[in-house]
């Protein structure tokens, strides 16, 4: 089936005290949204990146002065993530794999991008988690209770699906409930299947993230 | 209230690939152990320092050799970090306030340790929390659904409480349930308070998380 990769950045990074919006901060003298690009350039894949309206022109301006060279469209998004991600579903044709993925994660692996396409090849989307090293407890106002966290796994991507399926599922408008693509699936009538990622696939979203990244991307 | 904190080290290490202990390991020139008691050297506090039977002659050494001069006192752990903090509470006196602290969380700061105490002085104990900042779902063998993160909070430590009800609740046997000191005082009928932790304030387990204390210990 044929392979599509929706990169999205479309955010304003307002976390980060740098004025510069997160997905272009430099990383090993490389914008971090190009290390997300070079995670997915062993996969045979159309790349459509959804941006800012106001970051298009300076990633084309860091795009010629690193001579980056990855075929990709580009399109800009919305207010919140879903408006992005419906935006770029526009580029993506039915009865192909998509595979959704945040563009501050530059540090997933080929073993996590596999097994999610694997994955939605076989059952119609594949979402990697990882499990919860932390102790947590759940609170309801006043009251708190331990709470098991074997029963968690935490969310990353690329979130994979069957195309036909997850643009039928965004033909919907905004709620609460959407954190990601799989609950935008998931409203739509279809069960998730989760598969295996990795504890280095993190969000880049707060200072702390830009120095674990360069740790990482320098063990590489 | 007199008070006292438990810092508990008894672990030996064995997620870190180096052949060291992790609570040995150098930060910054520094044993990742010392940051730690450093952290607690505002307070007008005795401690008491658990640590494995085998790693009681190396912290002298290291003492030694760093001319570490924070006084304290050593006791030996046990098999699970239960028993090291049983082993520990029996250097604390009734009628006081322990902090019982992971040795492996040297970003602690002053503001989580002051806030976990004063809690504790006012409502028995105080045990510092922060929000969970990624998408989870709940799992049960094949289903798995969304999970509202907004519900939990991930425990930290210093977990504080007025010493003589924990040192009755650690008068049991092991469960597994205890995953921390948190739920052995919470078996023994007593409801638990939640304080405000801080991102900063990890645990060090993975050789990733040596270099985000490194990161953060530079920032200071």
């Amino acid at each position: 089936m044929e392979k599509y990769v929706l990169i999205v950045a479309g955010g304003e990074g307002s976390r980060l005290p740098s004025g510069m919006p997160k997905q272009f901060i430099e990383l090993n003298n490389l914008p971090l949204l190009m290390h997300t690009f070079r995670a997915f350039s062993f996969l045979d894949a159309s790349i459509v990146l959804v941006l800012p309206e106001n970051g298009i022109s300076l990633w084309e301006e860091l795009c010629q002065k690193h001579s980056f060279s990855i075929s990709h469209k580009v399109v800009s998004g919305g207010p919140e993530r879903f408006h992005s991600v419906k935006s770029g579903l526009k580029q993506i044709p039915d009865d192909a794999l998509v595979g959704i993925h945040d563009g501050v994660r530059p540090m997933v692996s080929r073993d996590t991008i596999e097994r999610a396409f694997d994955m939605a090849e076989r059952k119609g989307n594949g979402v990697p988690a990882i499990p919860l090293r932390e102790s947590v407890r759940e609170t309801d106002h006043a009251l708190n209770r331990p709470f098991d966290r074997k029963q968690l796994r935490i969310v990353q991507t690329p979130q994979v699906f069957f195309s036909t399926l997850i643009k039928k599922a965004y033909n919907c408008s905004f709620d609460e409930r959407f954190t990601d693509d799989a609950t935008v699936l998931e409203a739509a009538g279809f069960p998730i299947n989760l598969t295996e990622g990795s504890e280095e696939n993190i969000k880049v979203t707060l200072p702390v993230d830009l120095a674990i990244a360069e740790y990482l991307l320098s063990k590489h």
